[in-house]
């Protein structure tokens, strides 16, 4: 991602932290996440974040969804002695569709990005409108993409360990490098 | 607590949550938790909460802070191979001052509850205002007061057992009935 996709990213996702009426430091607007999971394509595939804490133990984030923006497919396996990790989603604003193993929705309200359909396999669909959760278990493979305004996401977990995660898609590179 | 004293004051909280821009299903605001510890002072030393989560391995709450209500001092001990709850509180909004173990502030901006002031024996001073956050590892002793306009705060943590929770105050019942 060059610094510029960057930049725009970031201040578009502060307007909805700022919509949402989620209070940010200066320091955490600064170093807001942008996830374009290396495929080039943020409009479509990407998520905006903020990490509140990150210890042993406990995670918290929170979530930007731009207008239709899918968070690709994966799971968190377990590491070593460490059951993988646990999050829950609770929608703040917005509205976002949440797809996990189960009975697949017939009509579904969502599609995957164009040519990577293949990498979405779990169809069981799950909306989440501000106030409703879903909690996600280890070694559940999940896919979550906003509606039309976007969406503003808190996830509760325990520890991330983002470079871990198990894409579908194996061309994803969940940590990339920000081109200076 | 009587019903009347437990409904005024879950309507008072649902009235911070709406201040704070925080959406919460209709069950969640039914339920809303009202602690006085069993001490019948609510006012002054009290709580208001909403668990969103509270699994084996993590837990998210809601808490609401009236104009100068008290936390009473307490500590998550470690429960057999389990170690104790670690908490991360964040302001979102109003104010709240913190106190832990550490430097005693000289000229601290609260004062305990009147006549339990030797229940109250920390006194490292943290203020929090909204996006401001600190993290408590277990078997650490704390409590907190809001400023003037009360408080709203997110609590990250792991698995909460309030009924294992320590307080100073050996009065304090966490779990009190509620009268019907
Ligand atoms: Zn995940
Ligand atoms: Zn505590």
């Amino acid at each position: 991602m060059d610094k510029g996709t960057y930049l725009k990213a970031r201040n578009r996702a502060l307007e909805y932290f700022s919509k949402a009426g989620i209070i940010l430091t200066d320091k955490e607007k600064e170093n807001i996440e942008v996830a374009d999971f290396g495929l080039n394509r943020l409009e479509e595939i990407g998520l905006q974040l903020v990490t509140y804490i990150n210890t042993k133990r406990v995670c918290a984030k929170e979530l930007i969804l731009f207008p239709e923006q899918t968070c690709p497919e994966h799971q968190h396996p377990s590491l070593g002695d460490l059951p993988g990790k646990e999050e829950t989603f609770r929608c703040r604003w917005g509205k976002v569709y949440l797809y996990v193993p189960g009975e697949a929705e017939t009509n579904p309200s969502c599609i995957p990005p164009a040519g990577n359909e293949r990498y979405y396999t779990v169809w069981h669909e799950i909306e989440l409108n501000p106030g409703e959760q879903y909690t996600i278990y280890p070694e559940t493979l999940h896919w979550f993409k906003a509606g039309k305004e976007g969406a503003v996401i808190s996830e509760f977990s325990t520890r991330s360990v983002d470079e871990k995660d198990i894409f579908t898609n194996p061309d994803i590179n969940r940590i990339p490098d920000l081109e200076e």
